[in-house]
């Protein structure tokens, strides 16, 4: 029997932005601009950047993702909290209650948001034509064994089927790091 | 039956120097100033800094740990190994053949090594009895299984038994992080 595989995506620090905030940051009726689509439909890297100012220090440059979202959320590693000096929970996205906040600036202004820093916590994209071959559904945890020097198997993984997903592997830079996994590399899920 | 418990330590980058790097960087007869004892029996860090220059970036202010050891190494995240611009290979200490090297600048002069970085590969120290009691001998590769929402286990862990060594699980930050691990948590070997 074939295994069931999945592409790793590596995610760094980046920001989702609620409409109201895209206008107080950039400029009253701005859109943002598409840098690179994303594996994910719908979704894009952006040009435009911010800065995220925590309590004891800034992440400068922080990559905008789009589209617009309902609520602003920031996406940071555990080592970008130290920066911060923040303690951000691990969480699935949209899960932002009792979260650290930032402020953070654009170009044509500042923004103070109460909650909204997670470090996101692994799981797996997939679309539902995936999650039938691969006999998983919505909200199942499946563990994904890494072969190698930094072998290691992730529990916890969560999986997400939708037909508006595409197939990936999301964990964040020192995830990716601790198992010595590389954009596009390919692991296998465990039920 | 007890569980064959060990104490996390996270290693952040830091740099071992040879006698006569020590005296190139900080000077003729030059001795390392203990600033804090390391869990390792006559392990220290030291008051002592220096910069770590690549083919694409700095790392400023390494810490030196001591004593002197008979080759200088360096011990990065591999996240510090984009900052400097190199890939070094996980390895197990003092394995530096083929690494890449780089520039240590100190406050007295500058050092060129050849090769030498390195992203140390996960290992346990333990005393002798420690592994009298654990069923465990000296180069045995073990599991480390991890609980809690960024759960996981980790694999290929060498175990390193000696009368000269305390009991500790070294892994570096990305890899405490990844795990969702913090300094002194205990964590259980698994055979």
């Amino acid at each position: 029997m074939s295994k069931n595989l999945v592409p790793v995506g590596l995610s760094n620090r980046h920001i989702h932005l609620s409409k109201e905030d895209i206008e107080t940051l950039f400029g009253k009726g701005y859109e943002l601009t598409n840098f690179k689509d994303l594996s994910q439909p719908g979704q894009y890297a952006c040009e435009e950047k911010v800065d995220i100012v925590g309590p004891k220090g800034t992440l400068k440059g922080v990559r905008v993702l789009g589209p617009a979202r309902g609520k602003t959320q920031i996406e940071i590693s555990m080592s970008d909290g130290f920066v911060l000096g923040v303690k951000a929970p691990v969480r699935d996205s949209g899960d932002l209650a009792g979260s650290p906040g930032a402020k953070i600036v654009g170009p044509k202004g500042e923004v103070e948001i109460e909650e909204g820093i997670i470090v996101a916590a692994r799981h797996i994209h997939m679309h539902t034509t995936d999650g039938e071959r691969f006999g998983v559904k919505d909200k199942d945890i499946v563990k994904v064994p890494v072969e190698g020097k930094r072998g290691l198997i992730f529990d916890n993984v969560l999986v997400r089927v939708s037909p508006n997903y595409a197939l990936e592997f999301h964990i964040d830079l020192e995830e990716g790091n601790a198992a010595g996994l590389k954009n596009g590399n390919m692991v296998e899920i465990i039920k």
